[in-house]
């Protein structure tokens, strides 16, 4: 079985590591089904505060294990099989955790791995990296879940660029243009997304938890005024971390969440 | 009552002020109502063709006024009243201002101040304001109208970044990604916030009116063909403005609306 | 008959231009006409691969052909035929294309230019290259749908800016929130839209109309699962473009399409 995806629990944070070492941590589909399996954990795991999602070595992940495809990409059905029960459960299992994901980007970024990117809640990115998705070379259009994913989160000019052209951009554009929450110095990245993902965690869980599920809910269609109207919207009113919050503000102390 | 809100006019402009000495403007339920009271002012008033929002001495709104929240916001009854009947439908008065509006932004723009400049139209900002929502530090997220309306104006990737990391950012970075109209010195941003309103006001006030209502409308999910379709999209076909520009245009001259 | 526009094929490519002398290439009726009668024949010709679309002389196009204005705006009826049944369907005709079209901006664009670049897939400008539509001095607003379509391109705010403030915007800042894939020295701009063209000429033709029908169907509307359930959504599956990409990856050689 080629390329795994391993985790590491490290207090209230996970680290979920893509790892298909001498192929950039591209995705087989071994992999696909093992991201699925470690958000899965995660999501029954209720100490778990906050997800970074890195690639081992130095790479984020270059994209698909193109060398699986010809076993099955060339049928129909193979093909929708792979794209809708390989890919896009996965894709959606980071992109429905509950918990804030930090993506800790590093080396390649390109097709699956900025799909996987585009997945997260926060990107953070050394100065090399290089963002695309070049499968104009390969022959072949980007599903239409995964069009939608990525247009959305880096806007339409950029992924027609991406998409048309095989560009591939710089962490600079991607930051300049909002996908991105930061760039730092190549060797910084993993320490900043540690960082990044150390100051979520010490934060109300609870708001994390809010605020991800409305995002969601917006993005994915809903009306606010619907959300708004749901008799549980504002059920965390008595909550403990809600007191907590205010009464520290008040008392002029850190919360403790 | 603590805090208060001002309307000065000034020709065919309102400067509207929040007040709250002491703690940075922040809104209290008095001000949410003196809002929607003095936009409800601005709608009967034909004269007027655009509206500054400003912040006194030097700033924006630093959030909600938090010495008020343990009184009601600790039961689901007095929180959903305060988010949907205080605070909603005054930033609701702010975006639904037929006129142009022009946030005049110093200092600090958090919270309440952060969905306040979203329901504006222009953003006039210094160099050292600074923006972010840190309600996670408070132990609570955002209501699902205020998420819907910041993230749409800010985009997805930087409302997470503030409300996952309780992140405040810089003009600079708020310029770039496109909410800023631009950024001055900090000393500045009133006289350009006003020289911006003042060159709005001798544009076609007609033209403004129809652009914010087309605007708004999309923004509220309604199709532009749709739009089209009303027998009334294209009534202003005969109106002096229309006649006034497009022969201004023709015989060299300044337009007079 | 006023203003005209032309092509000329150069083997996969086609170079649209738009002519109006004297005019900075203002959009007369005759040249939506033309637009639309242009596109109709792309969309015939098997042979192309990408479109340039670019104005004469160093000017894309600086608006509508104001002079014809007076004959037929000032009426209802003839303001909403001229919107919906000449304006709309010369932009439809370009944002229609089946094959990627590649802006090139020179000088002015505005209006009805601006308008036209929000219909093109990748947009290249000029570091001198003017944005707006100042159709405010000009007492109108924006037509629904095209005010859609700017909005989608370049967001909320920078479209209030264009139109409240009658704002003219510079190539710079219209790359930096994404509107432009790049921005160059004015004399090259029209090589590299030339180059830009030849490289998605070269890369997989398939792929680039199954991704642009995608990226149409998500803006229109259209839900990406929804797209995804169509039948005929990987009938491409056993294509020789598939393959061929796939091949010469593993291969490591240059694909054929």
């Amino acid at each position: 079985m080629s390329g795994q995806v391993h985790s590491e629990r490290q207090g209230h944070l996970i680290v979920v590591s893509l790892l298909h070492p001498g192929k950039l941590n591209a995705m087989s589909c071994a992999m696909w089904h093992g991201l699925r399996s470690v958000f899965q954990e995660i999501a029954q795991d209720p100490g778990l505060r906050c997800v970074v999602l890195r690639g081992d070595g130095g790479q984020f992940c270059a994209g698909g294990d193109i060398a699986e495809y010809p076993d099955f990409r060339f049928s129909e059905a193979g093909l929708r099989n792979f794209h809708e029960h390989e890919v896009w459960p996965g894709l959606d299992a980071v992109q429905s955790c509950e918990l804030p994901v930090v993506a800790q980007i590093e080396g390649n970024c390109m097709g699956a791995g900025l799909e996987l990117a585009a997945c997260c809640d926060l990107r953070i990115a050394g100065t090399s990296t290089r963002f695309g998705a070049p499968i104009a070379k390969l022959g072949f259009p980007m599903a239409p879940r995964e069009i939608e994913l990525v247009a959305a989160q880096i806007g339409p000019s950029l992924a027609k660029e991406i998409l048309f052209e095989a560009a591939t951009l710089g962490a600079q554009r991607l930051f300049q243009t909002g996908f991105l929450s930061r760039v730092v110095d190549d060797a910084q990245v993993g320490r900043e997304a540690m960082a990044t993902a150390c100051r979520i965690a010490a934060l109300s869980p609870q708001a994390a938890k809010l605020n991800k599920r409305t995002l969601r809910a917006l993005q994915a269609g809903s009306l606010a005024g619907d959300l708004a109207a749901d008799p549980a919207a504002y059920a965390w009113a008595d909550s403990s971390e809600h007191r907590e919050g205010i009464l520290a503000f008040l008392e002029k102390r850190s919360p403790e969440f």
